[in-house]
C-alpha cells in the first residue's frame, strides 16, 4: 500500500504529541508491524505514542479533519490481523498504562487502555478482588485490545466475555471528541448503550482510552478434575449435570480430543498423561465456590455419580495446586503442541452447546473426505460451545500442499458451522482476515445495518479501515 | 396530536393483517391507550395485531414506505410513557405469544415478544431451569417490553439486567426487514453486537419479535434474612461483607428506610414488622447456592459476625418459605404503601454503590431545605446502587401544591445524582417523560453519537418518534 500522509499532517501530529510521543524510527516501529506468529506484516508512516486521553483526541482529531486513516494497537496479540496497519497512522496505547482506581465497595477497577490484563489482575488482587477474564496472552494483551475484540478466555461459562465485564468506557470517537462514558453503574437505562457498540468493534468506532471493569470476590473453594469420556455427546451431558450439581459454580468446562493430548505429550516437555488409560476424549472441569469445601463436594458428587452410571470412564481430581496446574498445562498446550506437526487450518468457531457433538462429527467426516489422511485436533471451551477446530496436514505430508487448500477447507468447516447456527469467529474477531467471511455468513439485512452504523459514526472511514465489513 | 394517516395506508395495513389482525374499535383500543397508573393517555388511528413476524414486517414496511409513525407495545406496564402512542399507529405484540423452544443443553428458551415474563418462568421451570429476571409486573409485562427497556428487577446483583440475559434477538428493523439474530451462542465475535443496540432502545430501532434467553440451574439452597442497621453506610459495608462471605452467591440486597416500612405496616393489610425493635434502616439479604446448606451457612456466618462487631443491630433469618415471603412483601409494598400518603415525587436513580450513603444524605438535606416537612421514603436495590428515592408531601399537606413543585424538586435530586456519577433512570428508561433530562444530563458528544445511530437506522424517524432523544 502506498503511504501518502501529507507532510503538514505529520508535523501537526508531532506538535501535539511532543518529544517522546511519536516515532518514525524503523527499529522502534518494527515490533509493532509484525504479528507475533509472523502471519501479518504491516507498514506505517508514523507511530503515535500518546500519553493522555487528550493527546489521543488531538491525534484522532487531526486524522478526522484531514481524512487520514489510523489504526490503534494494544499488545499486538490479535490473531486476525486487525492491529497491523497497512499504511495507516499507527496509534499505540503503550503509554496509557495507569490503573486509575480500584474501589472495593463498587467492585470496580478503572484502568487505562494500555494496561495489561495481568496488571489488572494484580491490582485487583491487592484489594482482595478478582478480575475473572483470563487469557494465555494476559501478560502482553491490553485492556483496550481485550475490549475492542470482546475477549473471552477460560471463565466465560461463569463470568461472560469482556462484554459482560465492562461497566464503563472512555473513548475518543472517530470525530476526535472524547466520550466520557466511564461510569461504574450496574443499572443505567438512558438510551442506547454506546459502550456495548464499542466493545468488539475492533477499533472501527473509536479508540478506547480507559475502562471501568467489574471485580468479583475471591473464591475460597476450588476443585479441578479431568475425566475421560467416550464421545463429545457424553461431555455435553456431563456439562449439564455439572451445572445442576454445582448450581452455577462451574468456572470452566474444556474438551480435548486424544489426538491433541497426544501431541502435547509428544511435543511439549514436562507434560503428563492426565489419566492412566487412554480415552478418546477428555474433559477438564473446574468448579469454584465461596463456601468452604463446597466446590470439592460438588465435584466429588458429580464424578462419583457419573462414574457409577458410566457417563465418564475415569476421572482424577487434582489434590494439589501443582496437579491442577498440570491438568491446565495439557489444555493450554493444545495449540503450541501442534506446531511441530506441520501446517494446520485453524478455526475458532462456536455452535450451540447442544450441537457440539453434531458439529464435530459432520466437520470431521467432511474433512476426512476432503483431505484424506488429515489429522483433526479439536479442543476448546465447550461449555460455551466454542471449539478450536484444527485440521493438520497428513502425517508426513507436505506443508505447502496442505496450506494451499486452506481456504477451500475452511469454507467447508464454516459452512457446517453456519448451518448449525454457529459463529465463524467465536473469540478472535473478523479483523482483516475474515472480512470476506462476514459477507458470506452474515445476512444482508444485518450487514447493511452494521455498515450504516459505521458510516454514521465514521463517515470518512478513517478508523481501522481495513477491518470488519 | 392530529392524526393523519392516509386512507390507502390504512387499507394496505388491513389487507396484510387480515380479519382479527387489526382494530379501530374504541373499546378494544382503550386499555392500550391508558397507562396503568392513569398518568399517560394516548391516541391512535389504528391498532395492528400481527400474529407472525412476517406480519410485523409487512406492517413496519408499509409504515416505512409511507413515512407513517408507529409505536410498539407489549404489556403496557412501562412507567415513562414510552408505550403510549400519541397519534402513531399502535402495534401490539399480544398475539406473538408462542414459546418456540426450550433447550436444556443450551440452557436457552426462545420466546416470542408477546410472551409474559411469567410464561417464560413457567416454561423454564418445566425443564428444571430458571429464568432469573423477576419483576412485580411479571404476569403482565412481556419479553419484547423487558428487552426494549432493559428491565432489571431484584436479582440483578447476581444475574444482571435483560442486557445480560439475551443471547439472540429476532426483530423487524425500521426499514421493514426482518433481522434474524436469534442465535444462542455464548461467544460470537463477528462485528458490532446489533442485539445490544436493540436492548434498551425503547422501540426506536425496530420491533423485537422474539428472543433467545439464557436459563440457569435451579438452586437448592436459599436463605433470606432481614437486618436492622443504623445508616446506609453500614448497609454498604454489610453488602461488601456478604459478597465476600458468600462468594458471588448474593442474589438480592435491598435497603429500606424505616419511614417506608412504617407506611407498609400502616397502609397495607397483613404486613408484619420484620424485627422486634425499630431501626432507622433495614436490609433484606438473599443468598442462594447450588450446594445443599451452603446459603444457610453463609448467611449465618455473615449475620453472626456482623452482630458481634456491631455492624448490624438485629437480624432475623426466615425459617420458612412463608417467612421469606413476608420479608419480601414488606419490600415489595414500599411503593404501593405510599399511595394513601398523598402526592409523591418519584425518582428511579442509581449511583455507584460506594456513593449511596453520600447520595441519601445530600439529597435528603436538599429536599428538606427545598420542601420543609416533606417525607423522604428511600428504598431499592442497593446492591446495584439503584435507589427508588421518593419525596412525599408533608403530612397533612396539599397534594396539588406538592405536585406543582415536582419538576423543580426532581431537578435538584437529579443534579445530585449526576454529580455523583449516577443515572437519572436506572431501570425505567427515558420514554417520553425524560427526553429533556437526556438533554441536560447526557454529554453533547454522546447525544450526537446516539442520534447519528438512530438516523442511520431510522432515517424517517418512524419508530416511536416521541421517545428518547
Amino acid at each position: 500500500m502506498t503511504v501518502t500522509v501529507p507532510a503538514d499532517v505529520l508535523s501537526r501530529l508531532k506538535a501535539v504529541l511532543g518529544e517522546g510521543g511519536w516515532s518514525q524510527d524503523p527499529d522502534r516501529l518494527a515490533p509493532k508491524l509484525l504479528e507475533w506468529r509472523d502471519r501479518w506484516f504491516g507498514t506505517t508512516p508514523f507511530l503515535a505514542l500518546p500519553k493522555t486521553t487528550a493527546e489521543v483526541a488531538a491525534v484522532v482529531g487531526i486524522c478526522a479533519e484531514s481524512g487520514t486513516p489510523i489504526t490503534a494497537q494494544g499488545g499486538n496479540t490479535g490473531l486476525v490481523g486487525g492491529q497491523i496497519p497497512q499504511g495507516e497512522i499507527l496509534l499505540s496505547t503503550e503509554r496509557l498504562r495507569t490503573i486509575r482506581e480500584v474501589e472495593p465497595f463498587d467492585d470496580v477497577i478503572v484502568a487505562e487502555a494500555g494496561c495489561t490484563l495481568a496488571a489488572v489482575h494484580e491490582a485487583a488482587l491487592e484489594h482482595r478482588r478478582r478480575f475473572p477474564l483470563s487469557l494465555a496472552s494476559e501478560g502482553t494483551c491490553t485492556i483496550g485490545g481485550t475490549i475492542s475484540t470482546n475477549a473471552g478466555g477460560t471463565a466465560v461459562l461463569r463470568y461472560g466475555t469482556m462484554r459482560d465485564l465492562v461497566l464503563g468506557i472512555e473513548a475518543v470517537l472517530p470525530n476526535g471528541e472524547v466520550w466520557n462514558g466511564l461510569k461504574r453503574l450496574r443499572k443505567d437505562n438512558t438510551g442506547y448503550d454506546l459502550k456495548q457498540l464499542l466493545i468488539g468493534a475492533e477499533g472501527t468506532l473509536g479508540v478506547v482510552t480507559a475502562a471501568s471493569l467489574k471485580l468479583f470476590p475471591l473464591l475460597v473453594s476450588r476443585a479441578t478434575a479431568v475425566a475421560g469420556v467416550d464421545d463429545p455427546q457424553a461431555a455435553i451431558r456431563l456439562l449439564a449435570r455439572a451445572k445442576d450439581e454445582a448450581g452455577g459454580a462451574v468456572e470452566a468446562f474444556e474438551l480435548m480430543g486424544r489426538r491433541g493430548v497426544a501431541f502435547a505429550l509428544k511435543n511439549i516437555e514436562g507434560m503428563r498423561d492426565p489419566l492412566a488409560a487412554v480415552h478418546p476424549w477428555y474433559v477438564l472441569v473446574e468448579i469454584a465456590s465461596g463456601e468452604p469445601g463446597a466446590a470439592e463436594a460438588a465435584m466429588e458428587r458429580l464424578l462419583a455419580r457419573s462414574l457409577e452410571d458410566g457417563l465418564i470412564r475415569d476421572a482424577a481430581i487434582a489434590q494439589t495446586e501443582a496437579q491442577a496446574k498440570a491438568f491446565w498445562a495439557v489444555r493450554e498446550n493444545q495449540s503450541p503442541a501442534q506446531k511441530p506437526e506441520g501446517a494446520t487450518w485453524k478455526h475458532d468457531v462456536s455452535v450451540p452447546v447442544s450441537r457440539v457433538a453434531d458439529f464435530l462429527e459432520r466437520a470431521t467426516a467432511a474433512m476426512e473426505a476432503f483431505a484424506p489422511g488429515c489429522r483433526v485436533a479439536a479442543f476448546g471451551h465447550v461449555g460455551d460451545g466454542n471449539i478450536h477446530y484444527d485440521v493438520l496436514r497428513p502425517d508426513g505430508g507436505e506443508d505447502a500442499a496442505h496450506s494451499a487448500r486452506r481456504d477451500e477447507g475452511s469454507r467447508i468447516v464454516h459452512d457446517i458451522v453456519a448451518e448449525l447456527g454457529g459463529s465463524i469467529s467465536a473469540e478472535h474477531g473478523l479483523g482483516a482476515m475474515k472480512t470476506q467471511d462476514a459477507e458470506r455468513y452474515k445476512s444482508a439485512v444485518e450487514l447493511e445495518a452494521l455498515r450504516a452504523i459505521r458510516r454514521a459514526l465514521d463517515p470518512k472511514r478513517i478508523m481501522n479501515p481495513r477491518v470488519l465489513f
